[in-house]
């Protein structure tokens, strides 16, 4: 029904919308006056991740996604964001990344065999990849990243996080 | 790559996985002492969903991406649950209910058209309805679901968010 190519395009979609939930998280910053900066290090839970490791997250999920099932050398991230315009420059990054991505590159996807490098010796197939670990790691973060704002008093919506649906009249 | 069968196969799986996340809870209600319904009306923002409405909405996106997808139609849920022992069986009917659908059912999922009841005279073809609402709107809830957990003090960890992966060796 779909290809590994579309369901690239639409994580690359949801990544740029977290661009429009820091325009949001900027302006409550900005009226409450406090630095942005706080955000970053914002979480739900001593031990899980702050919202800038969410992000980094997000976006590595969806990077090594495209880069796994197109056979591609994914960019390397060192992970040292430490502010709200350097978090959106590793968003921009990660999406510029994923556009370079053709169709035709997925044409393997499916059966391609990607190694897990936490378990050496073991890989999934493309197919099991994307759908079993990249795409639900992928919401895991995203989800993550809305929540930790909402948490924290910015103003978020469904409507900011589906953004765009493409409908049709009856 | 994949058909709209083998994703409403994979969101039915993850949708079983809170079952484990509530055993979870409830054996940290039991060791703290406290009523295991609490969790239920925990949120993580004064006006977000609530745990119970968030498992609520898990099952109805799966459901009704189920059902949409298949031309079939999808079983009533009052949303009444007030108890774990309640919304446990809301996850368990709804299981049920996924995995009475068969890979025959989605021949025409992809072209189907979706009308949206919020949206009078709006549509969406079942492609976009899976791959653009009804997926994200799905992890959204689910993820919300753990992330409340998670902030109320379940030990949860990413293996009991992803739980069984398919691996071959190298």
């Amino acid at each position: 029904m779909h290809s590994a190519y579309a369901t690239i395009v639409q994580l690359t979609q949801m990544l740029g919308n977290i661009v429009g939930w820091l325009d949001k998280a900027e302006a409550h910053a900005k009226a409450k006056t406090f630095d942005t900066a706080v955000f970053l290090s914002a979480r739900l839970a001593p031990d899980q991740y702050p919202l800038v490791r969410q992000i980094q997250s997000a976006c590595d999920a969806a990077k090594f996604a495209g880069a796994r099932l197109a056979g591609k050398e994914p960019p390397k991230n060192p992970d040292t964001e430490a502010s709200l315009p350097e978090i959106r420059k590793r968003i921009a990054d990660t999406v510029a990344f994923l556009n370079t991505l053709e169709e035709t590159d997925f044409a393997n996807a499916k059966d391609r065999l990607v190694p897990l490098p936490w378990m050496p010796g073991k890989a999934m197939t493309g197919y099991d990849y994307l759908t079993q670990l990249a795409v639900p790691n992928f919401f895991f973060h995203l989800a993550h990243t809305y929540a930790i704002l909402r948490h924290n008093g910015v103003n978020l919506g469904k409507q900011d996080y589906i953004n765009t649906l493409t409908l049709k009249d009856l």
